[in-house]
Parts: structure tokens; C-alpha cells; sequence
């Protein structure tokens, strides 16, 4: 780990415009474990790139997805994965921003840069590119670039990466400075960029400010770490797994409550903590009832609820119309605000320079093919992120 | 109309530090028509001012809060009213900022100064005089005022303005430049500005930015105002009523939409006139489905609708948590973000140099003691306001 893991350019010379035939773990079925398989990665077509994945951990997002609660959104067999690292192999006709070789991290929520949205500083959600679950096929000819024995195998949220080769649009790739340690970087490839981001450009803290953050999974960590950078002046953890203390203390944590040993709701004794409730809080877990204890913990007239989670339940919001009037707000974020060619390169730059630590996000390691053991460790709340290497 | 209706200062003197018998519409059970009683208005205590109301109109929240849907905030016999204008016939102790004969309206969201939410500029809601509909007494003492043969009449929003003479606490009244029209001023005490506040405020409207205003009652009319006055380039009303197309074209609305001759949904339409969306809804009527049209016809990415109505059903409001990924926000206004002492004199400078017109909203006016003909205008769509004349 550490050293950069480029590929040999011979390798990718091999294999340019040619059908690569590469390892995968597919998705039969909603919730049946993944199997690894042999499929076949067509070249990338006009604004498209193929890329080498070198490494690429698990995000709850994927683990909803694959267990498959909403029904619209089916369509299997799937590649499923969106954080990851890896190197550029080949890219299609009119790709001008990245070329072989190139270390780069896929992303789900892309950039096209010409768009009214791109071009507007009040979003990160490209009119071509942003995340749109529905989608399972590429965005040129609405076709997948994978297939097994010929049968196609769907694309997830604009990336697929528990591939060892996979096609996304350019839009949707951004390119990383070669020293920062790729193995890494697959964290800003979605977790730690959507927390960051979450309390960077969504809540945007100040120094001084209270923070509250619910659910540590790597999303809630990494806006503990986020709201440490900004100088907060309390930042109170609040998860049901104790464990969790250990690591968010590490990144900045400064109080830990756990909701399954309190006799009173979690948002008086966070009202308690900070007089009156804190400035911000991030819902981290995806859950309504969650979402509504992060809401009251903020402080009336100026608190602000960043809501991360994804919430799959047919609910609606748990709020009456004039709970609004307290000048409470909320607001939902998509990778974090963070519009991923124009700011993540600031971010790897942190890392490289320390401001930012991600060692402690990847809390397993294991070889591709044990990705079923990955997600469960997920599922269990015993892993943060497991990094899969190829 | 139009002169300085000023009473004579030594009518005042003539009745400070004693009780005032005088008129009052006196509310004695939800939904019944108000009765003109004589009743017992004693001297301002501590902090707070004993004032002659010279005009009063009625907004929405009266007729709302007089149907008493609400349980919890029914206090009766009580003096509805917090739209009007007034001079000071006394001040008790500590009262520094006015003083007998000043030109004054109450406002229901007061401003005392000196709490950490008057401090913050993130907020309009004064920690001892926001706005709290279960409160129906003094704030020093928990006590009336007001009696009717020895029976405690209870207050109304801070302020209670269906009388001849009030008491009110010293922070929920606002001095006004006495050049100003005093009866057109009462306009100003809540709808006026409300609407413009929530534009000016809230949302923030600039110049060339596109708003949708839901429900053209004096609220929508002046959030109208208040957006064309920010140079918006397109402001579309909404409204049931077809009769409100004349006023809303004098405010500056350019398109209008009545809901109940389209056959697709409003945000529909409304998208297809401002292509994507508004940047800016405003929900004026009070009515969850109209929320909705609004937040649907925002544009993703940016848009922001403004929450005004008063929502007294029990529903909760009816979107999905996803549906804030879209980018949408939503956001209460209480007193259009308003803090009373500090942002009214400017508005009233505009009013006094034509800049905001206020002529159109009076549409009606009556005797005092004609207040539930008044009463009966607002709730079938007649008026706008109806100024009553004491
Ligand atoms: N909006 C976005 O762009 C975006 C991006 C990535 C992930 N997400 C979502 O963010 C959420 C977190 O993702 P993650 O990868 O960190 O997940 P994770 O599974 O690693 O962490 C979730 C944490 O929440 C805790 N938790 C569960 N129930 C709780 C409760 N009732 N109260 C308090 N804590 C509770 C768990 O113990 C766990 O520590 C997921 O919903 C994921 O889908 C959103
Ligand atoms: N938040 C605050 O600080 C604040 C202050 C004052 C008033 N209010 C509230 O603002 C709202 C408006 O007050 P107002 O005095 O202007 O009321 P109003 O009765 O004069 O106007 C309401 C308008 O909404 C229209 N309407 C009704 N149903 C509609 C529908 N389904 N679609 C479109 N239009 C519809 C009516 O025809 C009418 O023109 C009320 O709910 C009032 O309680 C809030
Ligand atoms: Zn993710
Ligand atoms: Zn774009
Ligand atoms: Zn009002
Ligand atoms: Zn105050």
C-alpha cells in the first residue's frame, strides 16, 4: 500500500481496442451473493473510457442497491461498486481531459462542465451525469458496454466497478495526482467526499459552530474529520454500536451518545450537551426516524439538517409543515455537494499534505474474489470501508 | 386618507395611568361572529406600551386562528387583530424607544434587541417576542391586559389590535416615520410585509431570477411586488380565484395560471412557461397540495420555495426524503424574515418614496364596528384587506 500501483503501459497497449474478457462480480438477483465471473468489456465508445480498477471498497449505497428495496430500480444481471481507484486503460473518440495511464477515481455523480448546472455554483448535479438510479445503461446509446456469454450486464449509478475493466462516460471520471497513494483514493471516490463535501459546501461550518452527526459509518466519520478541519467546537457522534466510539474519537469526535442507553429521545440530550441544540447536524444512517432526531438536535431559528442517508422506505417526511417555522432547515446532499472534476483534486491535495487522513477508513483489506465477505462485514457494521485488490 | 391622523396629545394625557374603557371585537367562541363590547384596558406595565389603534385590517391568520382548528390555542373571550396602526398613549417603566404620540404598528414577531437570536443575523425570531400561537397572555406577568366585567380577556399573537386601545410589549412595536400615511401603514404591521420580506429576505431574489406565487390574497400580491421591485424577470401568480388577474397584473405579475382550468398539474404548466422551473416558489394559501405544485414547479439543482401559509391540518408535509436530492429546498418564513425594529423603517422609506405601493391592497374599508362584514370579505376572496376605521 502506499507506492503507486500504475499498470504497465505495454498492458494497456495490449488490450486497446479490443474486447477485454476480465473477472467481475455480478448481481443475479436482489440480495443473493455476488458471483465472479468472466465477462466481457467492450471499447469505449465516443466520450467514454475504459478503465483499469485496481482497487474498489463497498458503500451502503451499494449494499441498498443490491438487497434491492425499490423495485423501479431492478435490472439484472448488474455490475454493481461506484468507489474505486484504478488507471486509465483506453479512451473513446473526443475524450480530451484523460489519457492511458492516467490515475484516476470513478464517480458517480460526474461533471460534463457545459452544462446550465455545471456552470451554475448553486449544484454538483450535471444535467447528463448526476446520479440517477433508474439508470443501468450508458448514457450515449442507452446499451451496456458488459455482457456475459452475450447477454448484457447492466451498469450501477454511471460507474460499475467490481470489474476488473469497466467503461464510464469521461464526464464521470477525474483524474488524480500520480504521488497520492491510489489505493486510497478510492475513499474520495464517494464516502469520504460526500462527508467532507456534506460539511464543507452543504452545511459549510465554521470554525466555532456545533455539529451533530448521526450514524459513523465512513460517510459520518468523514464529516467528523470534515467538521474537525473547519475548527468546530463540539462535534457529538450519535450511533446504536458502540464500537464506533474508538474510530470517531480518532477522527475528531468530541462526544459519543448511544441512543439504545438513553431513557430520553436523542435530541434533548443533545439539546443538553448544547444549549438550545447545534448548528448543524448530518443524517449519516438512512432513516426517517434518524432524520427527525437530526432535525430537532439543531438549534431553532438557524439549524440546518444535511440529510446523507438514502432512504428506501415509501415514507414521507416526518415533519408537520410548521415544525418549518422554527427556522429549522434541511437540506438533502448528493456526494456532498462536491462537483467532482473542479473540486476533487483540493481534496487529494489535503490528503497529500495530511490535512486529510484516510488511513483509518479502510479497516479490512481482502483479495476481489472475497467481495461477499466484504459485504458482509458491511451489513454487520464490522468494517468502515474493506478495500477488494485485484 | 393620507394625512396624519395624530390625536391630540393631551387626549392622552387625559387617560394616562388609568384604565381605559373603550370598544373592543370581542371573540367568545371559535367560528362566532365577534361581538363590540366596552372592556377594561389597563396601564402598560414594565416594558410594555399602552397604544390608541387608529386602523386595523384583517390578514388571514385571524380568520384562521378565529376558526380555531387548532385545539390547543384556543383561549377565550379574546381580541383577535395584529394588523394595524396606532399612536402611543403611554409606556411604562423601562421603556426607552418610544414615547406618547409616536406613530407606531405592532408586530406579532417583536424584536427585543438583545437575545442571541435578535444578535444573529441567520434569524428574525426573537427568543422573548416570537411568534407563539399558544400564548395568550402579558410576557412579564402571564396576565391580561384586558377585561370585560372583571373576566380576563385573553391576547392574540403579541399583539391584539380589534380594540381601541392595546397593550403590548414594548418589543412587538415599531416606530414609524410620521410622515408616513398611518392608516395605509397597518399593512405593513404583517401582510405587506410578509410578502415582500419573504422575497426580499428568504429567497433573495435578483434581478432576472424567475418566481411563482401561489395564491394572490395581500401576502402573494406583495410578494409579487416585492419580486418585481428586485427587477425578477418572470413572475407567475397562481390562484383559484379569476379575479385576482387584474391586481396581480398592477403588482407586475406577467403570467397568471388558475389551476382549475388546466387539465394537467400546475407544475407542469409552469414548468413549460420558465423552462425547468422557477428559481423561486412562494406558498401563500396555507394548503399542502398548493406546497407541493410549488416545490414541483422549482427547478432541480437551485430551486428554493418559500413556505408562508399557515398549515393547520394535521398532515404531515407530502414529499418523499428523496425528493430533496433533487436539489430543491424548502424553507419557513415567519414575518417574511423580518426583524420588526431593525428592517421596517426601510421598508416605510420605500412606501414614503413610491417605491412600494400600498394603495391597491386597501380594496375595502369600513366602520370599526362593521369588522365581521370585514371578516366576511377576506373569507369569500372579496378583499384584500379592508381597513377598519375606530
Ligand atoms: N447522499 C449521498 O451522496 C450518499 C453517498 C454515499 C452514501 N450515502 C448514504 O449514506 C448512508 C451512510 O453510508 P455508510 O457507507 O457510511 O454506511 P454504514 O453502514 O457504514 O454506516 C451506517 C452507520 O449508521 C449506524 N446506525 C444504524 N442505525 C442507526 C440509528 N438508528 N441511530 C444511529 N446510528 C445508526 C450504523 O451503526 C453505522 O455505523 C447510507 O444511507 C448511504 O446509502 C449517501
Ligand atoms: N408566515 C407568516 O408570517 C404569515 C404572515 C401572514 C399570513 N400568513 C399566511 O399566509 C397565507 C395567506 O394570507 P392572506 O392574508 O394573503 O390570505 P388571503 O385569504 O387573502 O389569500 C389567499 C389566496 O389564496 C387563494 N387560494 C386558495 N386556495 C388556493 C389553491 N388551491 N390554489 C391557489 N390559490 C388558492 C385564494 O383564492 C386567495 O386569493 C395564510 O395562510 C396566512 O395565514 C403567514
Ligand atoms: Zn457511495
Ligand atoms: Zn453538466
Ligand atoms: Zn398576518
Ligand atoms: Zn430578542
Amino acid at each position: 500500500m502506499g507506492e503507486s500501483p500504475i499498470t504497465d503501459i505495454s498492458e494497456a497497449l495490449a488490450t486497446k481496442g479490443k474486447v477485454i474478457t476480465c473477472r467481475a462480480a455480478v448481481a443475479w438477483s436482489p440480495g443473493t451473493p455476488l458471483t465472479i465471473e468472466n465477462v466481457e468489456v467492450e471499447c469505449p465508445q465516443k466520450m467514454e473510457v475504459r478503465v483499469k480498477i485496481l482497487y474498489t471498497s463497498i458503500c451502503h449505497t451499494d449494499l441498498t442497491s443490491w438487497l434491492g428495496e425499490n423495485e423501479a430500480q431492478r435490472a439484472y444481471p448488474r455490475i454493481f461498486g461506484h468507489e474505486a481507484s484504478g488507471v486509465v486503460e483506453s479512451v473513446g473518440e473526443g475524450v480530451e481531459d484523460l489519457k492511458e495511464g492516467d490515475h484516476v477515481i470513478p464517480v458517480f455523480n460526474g461533471e460534463c462542465g457545459s452544462c446550465a448546472y455545471c456552470q451554475s455554483d448553486k449544484t454538483n448535479q450535471c444535467e447528463k451525469y448526476r446520479v440517477n438510479p433508474m439508470k443501468s445503461t450508458m448514457f450515449g446509446d442507452g446499451k451496456t458496454r458488459i455482457s456475459i456469454k452475450g447477454q448484457p450486464v447492466y451498469h450501477f449509478l454511471n460507474t460499475s466497478t467490481f470489474v476488473e475493466y469497466t467503461v464510464l462516460d469521461a464526464g464521470c471520471l477525474v483524474k488524480i495526482d500520480p504521488s497520492a497513494a491510489l489505493d486510497k483514493m478510492s475513499l474520495l471516490s464517494c464516502g469520504v467526499t460526500t462527508g467532507v463535501g456534506a460539511v464543507w459546501n452543504d452545511a459549510n461550518v465554521k470554525e466555532g459552530e456545533t455539529v451533530a452527526v448521526f450514524g459513523l459509518g465512513a460517510i459520518g466519520l468523514a464529516a467528523i474529520q470534515g467538521a474537525k478541519i473547519r475548527g468546530a467546537s463540539r462535534i457529538i457522534g450519535i450511533d446504536i454500536n458502540q464500537d464506533k466510539i474508538d474510530l470517531g474519537r480518532e477522527m475528531g469526535m468530541t462526544d459519543f451518545v448511544n441512543p439504545k442507553e438513553l431513557d430520553k429521545p436523542v435530541h434533548e440530550v443533545i439539546n443538553g450537551m448544547v444549549k438550545g441544540g447545534v448548528d448543524y447536524s448530518f443524517e449519516c444512517v438512512g432513516n426517517l426516524d434518524v432524520l427527525r432526531q437530526a432535525f430537532l438536535s439543531t438549534r431553532d431559528g438557524w439549524g440546518v439538517t444535511v440529510m446523507i442517508g438514502i432512504h428506501t422506505s415509501p415514507r414521507f417526511l416526518p415533519f408537520h409543515p410548521m415544525e418549518l417555522f422554527s427556522g429549522r432547515k434541511m437540506v438533502g446532499s448528493v456526494f456532498g455537494g462536491v462537483k467532482c472534476k473542479t473540486h476533487i483534486p483540493s481534496i487529494v491535495k489535503k490528503c497529500v499534505n495530511g490535512t486529510l487522513k484516510l488511513d483509518a477508513f479502510i479497516t479490512h483489506e481482502l483479495p476481489f474474489d472475497e467481495i461477499n465477505k466484504a459485504f458482509k462485514l458491511l451489513e454487520e457494521g464490522k468494517s468502515l470501508r474493506c478495500l477488494l485488490h485485484f
